[in-house]
């Protein structure tokens, strides 16, 4: 008897998250039964809350409370401009930026053939239609800058290339405060090819 | 708006477990709300289930069922033999190795007077009482091989002096594994002192 089972299961399912082993989910089990009963009620109700209040948005798929995109709905935005991402919470990071103020499109993904995610699963339609559709002249493609977000950003190039709409990709480069000795080659290539008249 | 009202109070939330930063609670709530409601309810639930279920027993202060600490009702583990730990997850650790059986002393915390942890914090008189009525035969001292743990580790030795019980601490030395060019000096030192006869 190592584990009494009511721990057992608790450091289970803490270790479903990514990222956490069972060394830290026994950690962050014994850091909940140090709390006081409430404290772990609040944490317990803030999970299902989110849950239940937060949904992606059918549209553009980013998180919005439930009844209404706080993104496709805003009148201030400039509708004229997609940004693709793959994550809903890169629309989070981009936000935190306060440069960009046009819509937004999540992917929920990227193209991995390994992994058996195709166009399909990535619901590209959708993003076809609103393009299609929705008076768009510029499409900005922020995927990762790794071989599923480089793929997908070249499918989705080709993919709308049939309408009249501008597509563009964010930069690579050095990031800022970066020391180019240590930068690796690659990064150091693509800031090359991306280089700009002073 | 860059973080939906729930979303931030999940963030925030996820934040207080120790080692978890903003970054990593964002990663957390994002794998979150990426589950179907049963698995969030699941996590949730096992959260509260287990803060019910689990409390540190009164006499030993280990973590056990509510209703009998397994530890202490245990007929088949040595009842002259008490094992010092600081913390209730030290007692499963231990528990793992298989090779102690006999009883647990849980401090709940180690000797630190910066942060205003002295004797009192610790319950030592209850350890005390243990030693003196329940016909103890040795004290293995299992606090961290620190300056906290050493000044607990000294202390509980000075206070139990005056019963005629063994009293030890669990060795120090080099990691079973471990590489004798990547020990530090203090290590190697006390492994040093700790050498016995082959």
């Amino acid at each position: 008897m190592a584990y009494p089972s009511a721990l057992k299961n608790l450091v289970e399912v803490l270790c479903r998250f990514p990222g956490i082993g069972p060394k830290t989910a026994q950690r962050l089990a014994f850091y909940l039964l140090g709390l006081p009963r409430e404290d772990v009620v609040d944490i317990a109700r803030a999970m299902v809350g989110a849950k239940d209040n937060l949904v992606f948005c059918p549209d553009c798929g980013a998180l919005s409370e439930t009844g209404g995109c706080s993104y496709c709905s805003d009148a201030e935005r400039d509708r004229s401009l997609i940004c693709v991402v793959q994550e809903a919470r890169d629309v989070i990071v981009l936000e935190r930026t306060g440069q960009f103020r046009g819509l937004y499109h999540v992917l929920h993904g990227a193209l991995s053939p390994l992994d058996g995610i195709g166009p399909e699963e990535l619901k590209l339609d959708r993003l076809d239609k609103r393009v299609a559709e929705e008076g768009i002249k510029e499409v900005i493609i922020a995927t990762n800058p790794n071989v599923e977000g480089d793929a997908t950003a070249g499918y989705l190039a080709r993919m709308l290339k049939k309408y009249t709409v501008r597509i563009t990709r964010i930069a690579f480069g050095l990031p800022v405060g970066g020391d180019i000795e240590y930068a690796d080659d690659l990064t150091l290539s693509r800031a090359l090819d991306g280089r700009r008249e002073m």
